[in-house]
């Protein structure tokens, strides 16, 4: 059950639970039954080559899942930035309530290292060709059209044939300074809040953080304007930020994602906007993108 | 600007500001613009009579506002809860990340206080009559219709006359156990993730955290199912729950709520599903009703 349950309640469900057992009745699934019981085919392995492994001083590790077919230019220059040693020295300096994490160097004049591309096209839309897209089935305050692609949350536009990664919880995007600036990439921010849709099409995604979102969600905010800390001896040292692939083969952790065009992701969507079981007792018949989130487990 | 600039583009901006000092031109409103410049018509004051008050033994202080036009009951208990001191030994025994805190006395059978409902209705909706609803003017995945009402984020149906307060970031709910079980209110939470909309009509809402929800949302996440702490050694102590006028008239804090009916609000909305800036270029023309904050300000 999914709030409280006084003691006294215990006992009515155990007393309960004897009547169940004498007349048993048509179990109603939950979105993480269905997740438990999919099929080995219905998951897939993230590539250790997209996987951005960030180690807090502090021992907090986050893994980023990257989205190369999202941001191409700005997810090498990440792999650019982590393999050059760029983010030796970076820190997390900026954390809002609701909003966002926000790692890098922070003011730095550092020379990017070789393979990085300064001035990064805007990769805030793709094609939507290609994309393979499974409907949401709900309305999407942001967008034409919304729903998943590869494992990922998507907004789009049908008729105009774009697409978009849509800023969810623990959605990671470049920081940047004012337009035209795309921002290069050695300035990252996880999203550790409502979902701010209102940046999508506005600055470049390239990942989500797929395990160790709290170690972000946990720290201190900062109390000067956007969350910035007041005092650099606030800042959260980060150890080393690594692409998985560069890492010991018996040191690389690894994910499976569902396939959102699997018949599991298809029955776990229809629950999430049909949340009807022992608890909920309204399903809603709707549901936000942002809150299907795609499932992910890490592999042994 | 609300991501990062690195020094280069600080000398770049200044730079710029020489040209903008020469040639003037119309400033692009935030939605900032609009509250830090309303005028006081458009600020309603909270009654301290629905402000609950709950000091942390580590001394943070969160501030809640209560609903009791949506959940009548409920919200009377809770006064009765805190008058009755029923909250001595109370802690935070619950924290699941990108869902919610929740806090209370956790499996007691203390008795209710005198002037406390055991068993109140099912508050999760209420008659739209009455509610004067200003419109959001953008889709919702979870009811037929969205908008404010009395400075509250609403869901509704027009044509079936009902409404409901949403499950937002920061919003105040009672913990209940399988239906028909609505909760005394003796168990509280907090939304500290994205908005779980799914909630809606299926549990309580009884207000929203106006100060010091980072109180809640930094707090270490429980490794249990469900967020729940697992040993009590890490249950976060409250050394109090009062509502405001109890308190003695000097040690009342007090705020402002943005009067979601006056021409302010309005201008503000429409800035809310439209940024367009130094920062946004590609404005949304829609947004997610938990993602438009009513704006709440503390009076000296």
């Amino acid at each position: 059950m999914w709030f409280i349950a006084p003691m006294r309640t215990f006992l009515l469900t155990a007393a309960a639970a004897l009547l169940v057992a004498a007349v048993p009745a048509k179990k109603l699934l939950t979105p993480n039954d269905i997740v438990s019981t999919a099929p080995a085919s219905a998951w897939k392995t993230v590539s250790a080559d997209d996987l951005m492994v960030m180690d807090l001083a502090n021992g907090g590790r986050i893994v980023v899942q990257l989205a190369p077919a999202f941001a191409p230019v700005h997810v090498a220059n990440i792999k650019a930035l982590a393999r050059g040693k760029y983010w030796d020295d970076a820190t997390v300096y900026r954390v809002q309530d609701n909003y966002v994490a926000q790692w890098g160097l922070n003011e730095s004049d550092k020379p990017w290292p070789s393979g990085v591309t300064a001035k990064p096209p805007a990769e805030y839309t793709r094609a939507l060709k290609g994309l393979g897209v499974i409907r949401l089935g709900s309305s999407d305050a942001y967008a034409p059209n919304a729903g998943f692609a590869d494992g990922w949350p998507v907004a789009y536009s049908s008729k105009q044939g774009w697409a978009d990664l849509a800023h969810c919880y623990g959605s990671v995007g470049v920081g940047r300074d004012l337009s035209p600036d795309t921002g290069t990439g050695g300035e990252l921010y996880a999203v550790i809040g409502n979902a701010p849709r209102q940046l999508d099409r506005n600055i470049a995604l390239v990942g989500r953080v797929i395990d160790g979102i709290d170690k972000l969600s946990t720290l201190p905010r900062g109390t000067e304007a956007l969350g910035f800390y007041k005092d650099k001896a606030q800042y959260v040292p980060i150890a080393s930020i690594r692409i998985a692939s560069d890492m010991p083969a018996g040191e690389r952790p690894s994910y499976e994602v569902m396939d959102t065009a699997s018949a599991s992701f298809a029955e776990y969507l229809k629950l999430r906007a049909n949340r009807h079981d022992d608890f909920y007792i309204r399903p809603a018949g709707g549901v936000d993108l942002c809150n299907v989130q795609v499932p992910v487990r890490k592999k042994a």
